[in-house]
Formats: structure tokens, C-alpha cells, sequence
């Protein structure tokens, strides 16, 4: 039945052919040598610069053992775009190495690649080489991605100076909601509040357009991706910039959703929402003088972003709440 | 105990301080920001281009467990340089994502990351940027390299002309045998031929110093690294040439080690020879005019070539024996 084929019964290189060839779109620009070499060649234009990132999402860690092919692959190529944002790079040309065992169905591999085409055309960024290796179980997926920025015009962490305020885009903390309601089996009254929250989980959004704009506008003096907790990725551009930050938890901006989850669960919910991560969104700080400048790119580019806190002297990264900092346990995602 | 500490009690980001930025060496030209930020930011000179490949080695498939996790950090470094030298291309840096179980011991970490900095020292290449990440039990290394060349000077498979020259480095099959020997218990009586070809299989030499050396002489037409094996990459680059080959089974190089097991085994070890792949040498092609030239490349650079055929009309590819087609039943390495 052909419903039933696997890997194993194609091989790898109808694999490829068939599944991860055709996301080599030939719209893309600069691919000198795409697929089928022993690597890619590519041409990034004069007076820009590369900028690189790695993620890997492995099964029974990153994304439960049954999770959507066609959504793990877009979360798969979205992680990877949400770090380019961060660094105000624009998104070109990926790698994929994937390790999966030799059952698995082609139909989950079609569904797969159906995701990181989606992705790849709606973020305008193509395949261009890759990896496909057995395992005896695992299924583990890396993806590399390359941009490009102005020389001299990426935004790091380590630019945050004392006074700057603090934005975030978005809102924060959906993600580990929808993730404790999946994993465990938190209680959410409303069946729109659970599909929504779980949805934010599953397809994280990269801020690449706000992040693009943002550097366009030369505003942003740090950036980073909230990837491994507000708490935690705030903290990472204060050590790297030598300051503190006050963060007023009363600003934090929440969705409609989590806000009712907050209402009914309480404190336990909101170490979550700070500490859960996996947001993606874009944390970035601005000197006082640009404030004004921020909001005009958020609405010409229709992404809400909202100011939470200032950058301060010294290096405590504290989040008050009523004036006072709250005493979070977990400072982060890690993952051992 | 201290020799007992795995990589749960340490946890991620002291694994990446401790084992990881030290290999992100400084003297490395072109890094703009390195390891710390959302991703790496790299300066590539004007006129070059890019080339990138990425390669994953998965335990229990591509290495046994147990196996020594220095010459593992070693060979995953090389064998995706091994893809950088087919294309002609200067090593220049590289992202290393890493997947191990929570029970992975610190020292495995130690030798491993010790691995990846001789060999970056050797081959002139610096860690950049990557991800280290959990696992229930896989143990799966994944390499993504940047290398680069002058642009429009890389040597693709495309290449090869009809009356083109076929040339192969080093010496074929050692590899295979040393793999036959560590899994399948091949008998080999001499002591120094096992460790010989067992190394040859956990250790192999990119030939980057040669490809870069006929790059700059310009006489290679096309060039891949036998990974698959010398019958399915020859196939490769006839197909990406459209064009044929025959070679001669006499004229392969063999090492005095794998001619002595051939002597003793017979027919069934020269198909492993041909086909075993993981030889990772350097298979070109070479104009008829330009035949002198590689040999003064060869000698300068002190690596030995062999000429091993002819690129031909049509599209089969030949491995003859005393003048008759051998029928070879396996014709590569396949993952699944």
C-alpha cells in the first residue's frame, strides 16, 4: 500500500530528489551551486555580511513524538529565521540536515518538506544543501540559515547602554501556556483560548519584517529573540552589554488568552510566562530619543510592540511587580 | 567523583563556556561577532565567494558507540572539509550542532571538543556559532563548514570533458577494510595492516591542500571526494557531466596494507574497495594538455595522484578488469 512506504524503500537520493530538491526555489538570489554538488556556492552581494545560525529541534525534547510534520517543519525553519531577526539580518539560503529512522513514512517526509516550502516562499528563503542520515530511532532536525546585513548594521546584544527602554513584540508567554496545556494537561476553560495558545506553541512567528525595519531605522541599540525565557534572554543582553534593567510586569504585554489562563491558575502561570520561552519574539532596546521612531515602524510594519522596562546601571535584571522584584526559580529553559 | 560528571550537572551554558567558545579562535580571519550572540556575523573578502556544505555523523550508523570521542571530533571536522577541497575552496569556518543524551560524561565532551581544536588549528578553521542540544539516548553530530573561493574558480562535478583524464589521490579502499574489520571481525593477519586500516577509517585526510594547490593552477575540469564510494561518485560526476568513464581496476592505488588482504580474500573485498566509500579522497578529472601539470602539483604538495581512466561518450561507467566491465553488485553508500 503505498500509504505505508518508508524511507528505507526509496533511498536517499529519490528522497532528496523527490522532496528536498524541489524546495531549491531558483527565484532565490545569489545561488551560484544549489543542490547537487558536494556543497553549495553563493554569492552575497558587495559591502554585506553573512550572518549564520544553528537550531536543532530533536523529537521527545523539542516537539512530542506524533507532533504535525507539515507545522514541525515551518517551527523547524522559523527558530532559525527568528535569529536572524534578532541580529536584523536578511533571511537567504538554508541547510537541512535531517536524521530520521528508517520507518518513517514518506508521508510524513512530504508533509515535512510541504512545511519548509510554505515557510521558505513566505520568508524568501530557499534551500540550498543539506544532509539526510539514518538513525535507529532519533529524529533530529538541524537547520542552518544564512543571511546578510549592511556592514556595520546588525543589531547585537551587547549594545544596550543605561536609560534605554525596553520593547517586546508580540505578546509573551503564549507559547509555554499552549506547551503546559500539550505536555501537562493544564486546564484552559475556553476551547479558542487552548487552539490559540497551542497554535503560538506549534508556529512560533519570526520577527524578520519588524526586525528588518527596525534596523532600517537605525533605532535599535540591542536585539535578541526570546527563545530561552523573557527572564533569561533579557539577562543575556545585560551581561553582554555590562548593565541591569528594571521590568515592570504590569507592562508585559498578554494575550486575551493567557490572560484568562493567568486569572483562573495565578502566580504558578506567570513563572511560566516569564521563564517558559520559545516565544520568538523580538526583545529589543532603543536610546530615549528614538522611542517616538519605534512606534512608527511598528504600525507602518502592523506588528504591536510594546515598552517594558529601561535599561539601568549596575546588573540586576529584575521584573517588579508592584515596585518589587519577584523571586523567579527558574531563570530559563535549558536543555539537559 | 569528578571523572563521573556528565553534561546534566553541568548544563548548557557551562558546557559552551567551558568546552566550546575556546575553540572559536581568535586568529581566524573575517569573524565579526563569534560565538555569544543570536548567530555569527562573518566577513567574507570582496571577489570570493561562499561555500558551504554540512554534514551529520549519527552513533550506532556512522560510528559505533564507544567510540573514541577524539577521533570523533577529528573526522566530523573532516569530512565536511573533505567537501570544502572538492569544490576548491578554503576552509574558513564552521558550526557544530550537537545532540547528546544527559548522561553524556564530561570527559566524552573534553576529548571531543579537544578533537575539534586540533584539527581547526591544522586546517586553519574556527568554531563560529552552533547548538548544543539534549536527547533522550541519540548521540548525533551535525558540521555545517564556510569555506571559500575566488569566484567563478570552484571545481564542480559538472565539469568533465570526453578524453578527460581520471586522477584519484591517496590510496583507495583502506577505509572499507578497516570498517569490515571493526564490524564484520574481517581477518587481517598482519598486526600494523589493522591499525593501519582501522585509522584510515577513523581518521581520514581531507585533501585540502592539494584541491586548493590545482584549483591555483587551474587544470582540474572536475572533482568530487569519495565518500560513497569511487563507483557511485565516479557516477556523479559522469551524470553531472553527462558524459561516460573507464577505468582500469589495475591501475586503482591500493595501499600495501589493503593489497595484502585483497591477496588473502579475494573478489569480495575489491567490491568493498570500489564501493565500501568513506575514502574521502579526491577524485578529479584533468584535461589531456593539462596531465604534466598535476604531477608537479602533486610533488610540490607532496600527495600522491593516480591516473586511473578516462572520461568517455555515451553514459556507463566502467571499472575494468583485464579489459572486461566488472559487475558490481553494490554501487554505494546509502543511509537508510
Amino acid at each position: 500500500m503505498k500509504k505505508e512506504q518508508t524511507i528505507a524503500s526509496v533511498g536517499e537520493f529519490e528522497l532528496i530528489k523527490n522532496y528536498f530538491t524541489p524546495l531549491s526555489s531558483r527565484e532565490v538570489a545569489g545561488v551560484i551551486v544549489g543542490i547537487g554538488d558536494d556543497a553549495a556556492q553563493l554569492a552575497i552581494p558587495e559591502g554585506q555580511e553573512l550572518v549564520v545560525s544553528t537550531d536543532t529541534l530533536v523529537e521527545g525534547i523539542h516537539f512530542s513524538k506524533g507532533a504535525d510534520p507539515y507545522l514541525l517543519g515551518r517551527k523547524s525553519l522559523r527558530v532559525n529565521l527568528s535569529d536572524l531577526a534578532a541580529m536584523g539580518a536578511l533571511p537567504c539560503w538554508y541547510f537541512l540536515s535531517l536524521t530520521t529512522p528508517p520507518t518513517t513514512r514518506l508521508d510524513w517526509i512530504k508533509e515535512f518538506s510541504r512545511g519548509l516550502k510554505d515557510d521558505g516562499e513566505d520568508f524568501g528563503i530557499g534551500l540550498v544543501g543539506g544532509d539526510t542520515t539514518g538513525s535507529k530511532k532519533a529524529l533530529v532536525v538541524t537547520i542552518t540559515v544564512i543571511g546578510s546585513v549592511e556592514k556595520g548594521c546588525s543589531t547585537l546584544r551587547s549594545g544596550a547602554r543605561v536609560g534605554d527602554k525596553i520593547f517586546l513584540s508580540g505578546t509573551l508567554g503564549d507559547s509555554a501556556l499552549g506547551l503546559a496545556y500539550h505536555l501537562e494537561n493544564l486546564k484552559i476553560a475556553n476551547l479558542d483560548d487552548r487552539v490559540y495558545l497551542l497554535k503560538r506553541h506549534q508556529l512560533p512567528e519570526p520577527r524578520v519584517v519588524l526586525a528588518l525595519a527596525l534596523v532600517e531605522g537605525g533605532v535599535t541599540s540591542a536585539a535578541i529573540d526570546v527563545s530561552d525565557g523573557l527572564t533569561a534572554d533579557l539577562a543575556h543582553i545585560c551581561a553582554a552589554s555590562n548593565v541591569g534593567a528594571e521590568v515592570d510586569v504590569e507592562k508585559i504585554p498578554l494575550s486575551a488568552a493567557a490572560k484568562r489562563v493567568l486569572k483562573r491558575h495565578g502566580p504558578d502561570m506567570l513563572a511560566k510566562v516569564l521563564t517558559g520561552g520559545e516565544d520568538y519574539e523580538l526583545l529589543f532596546t532603543v536610546a530615549p530619543a528614538m522611542v517616538a521612531d519605534v512606534a512608527a515602524i511598528a504600525e507602518k510594519v502592523g506588528v504591536v510592540v510594546t515598552e517594558i522596562g529601561e535599561i539601568t546601571a549596575g546588573s540586576s535584571v529584575n521584573i517588579n511587580q508592584q515596585g518589587r522584584p519577584l523571586n523567579l526559580d527558574c531563570t530559563g529553559w535549558t536543555h539537559f
